[in-house]
């Protein structure tokens, strides 16, 4: 097959500088966390919507409203296909719907599905989840498995313009347990699976005219230290990093995960975002309108911590 | 919430008792591979179905005949998620149509989907997956987020008598090259990893009246050495096993995985059973016949080489 699209760190690339800053919105919802003026107000009696179908429509709608109001902002979303998941059939409908309108909207699309599996299992979630237009431009994997259960991904990613990005370093606070595990040098395991994804990456078809490989890594931006470790063990890997806002990570724990040409990484906001409406400071807006705000506050404050680590190397 | 149902683990083993054989048959259609009596002679001018959507009736027709004749010889069926959702969400919706068909004929159902993320994420993984009854009775989880991404699964399975099976060691070739990472005194990260499922599995509510937890784990029987070693470090899991038939692991390479009274672990075979067709063995019958008569030579294979390790020991 002949790749019909330019390259997706290449594509990736591009846009955060079209955009003027590297992040990208969580798309994460749950209706009961939606912003009251959608979730109850048009709901039957004015009150919740009663049934899984009455949610998920409710969901499309708040998605479609949020994708409009951060696409100025932003390069890149990311639906969390579990969020969707949880509504069956018809929420993976609503998932596919997402993708669609945030490619209508101009924004690359960041499937949050950490699929994983091999051989032919991993090429069928390949097909469904990463091959054609209308599907993501890259998705989250799980590579516990080894290249086994990579290459289908990575083939897709070089034959169609396609990126993937591998957990190596989680957000989350018991990541240790699995990823500290250390061999007799002291190297972890997350430094192993960076070393791996080191190497896959350089595979035929998948580093772009800017250097940069297909294949990426998640890194948590809760552990900056370990980040900047992990920026010199994979200098090809564009890092998605999770765990800004919500989850307690600053936009200078962010920047650890930059090179200090401010390129190499994508930061994730989801909650601080898209339930921009709980908070203070935005509580008098129209709540698509506090979404904007806080999208653009999001990416200004990542601008500017990225910004700092070019002026200061 | 209160338990609604038994614990996994004896449903499982009881199940396992009353079909006589610790086994469990894949079901992972591909298109390409059904009969061809089923998949060209109803289509249209008795070629290949032309669309998406007439592949997918023609692979739902398929997973019930196999289902049905497979019933009688098997205690559970394995459908593998990916090759559903390689045809999006109406992949999704023959899925779970496939899981209430498993369900009517008595099959208790271990929804191959690997899902793995941490808190409010996993919690809709869970909810889309395996709460509720219409919902597999078990589901595949990869455990690289440590606790954190197993707990919203295994609350699920003490609140409704679910279970989980979470990768330890998988069957593929390049697993070594993540799962055999070794600390300073040999010990491999798959042997971490049981360490880690043997201590989740403990916690309240899971482990039944058999002495099983509802966690259990995936340990290829590729690797029968190491399976001897994994079944000392899990002594309360459930070992589900891949690797049997097409991937070229034998009955008794699978009879590592049991402990010596014959309980402790279910083999899996896909598409040694659901392909018999193609065996020549079973050229001359119709195609649902050669499924039934796999499935049952692979039941007693497997029950052979486990009740030489009862008389063994």
């Amino acid at each position: 097959m002949t790749q019909t699209t330019a390259n997706f760190a290449d594509r990736l690339l591009d846009a955060i500088e079209a955009k003027g800053s590297p992040v990208c919105v969580g798309i994460d919802p749950k209706y009961d966390q939606l912003p009251p003026a959608l979730a109850a107000g048009a709901g039957p009696r004015g009150g919740a919507d009663a049934d899984a179908s009455a949610q998920l429509a409710r969901i499309g709608e708040f998605c479609w409203q949020v994708l409009e109001a951060v696409a100025p902002h932003v390069p890149a979303v990311k639906p969390q296909s579990a969020y969707f998941e949880a509504y069956g059939a018809g929420g993976v409908e609503t998932y596919f719907q997402v993708v669609r309108w945030a490619h209508e909207l101009g924004l690359l699309v960041i499937g949050d599905a950490k699929r994983n599996d091999i051989g032919p299992t991993a090429e069928a979630y390949a097909a469904g989840h990463l091959a054609g237009p209308d599907k993501a431009d890259s998705l989250t994997v799980n590579a516990y498995f080894g290249i086994d259960g990579l290459k289908p991904f990575l083939d897709v990613c070089s034959a169609q313009g396609k990126g993937a990005f591998a957990l190596v370093r989680t957000s989350n606070r018991s990541a240790g347990q699995v990823q500290d595990f250390a061999n007799a040098e002291g190297k972890k395991l997350y430094e192993h699976m960076a070393e791996l994804v080191a190497g896959f990456g350089d595979a035929a078809g998948l580093v772009g005219r800017r250097g940069y490989s297909s294949l990426g890594a998640v890194v948590g931006a809760t552990w900056p230290q370990e980040a900047r470790r992990l920026r010199q063990l994979m200098p090809r890997q564009i890092f998605l990093v999770p765990g800004y806002g919500a989850q307690g990570a600053s936009a200078s724990d962010c920047a650890a995960c930059f090179k200090d040409d401010g390129t190499g990484a994508i930061v994730n906001a989801g909650r601080s975002v898209i339930y921009a409406h709980r908070q203070a400071e935005y509580a008098d807006l129209p709540w698509h309108k506090a979404v904007q705000r806080a999208a653009k506050a999001f990416a200004e404050d990542i601008k500017k911590a990225v910004t700092a680590v070019v002026r200061s190397s």
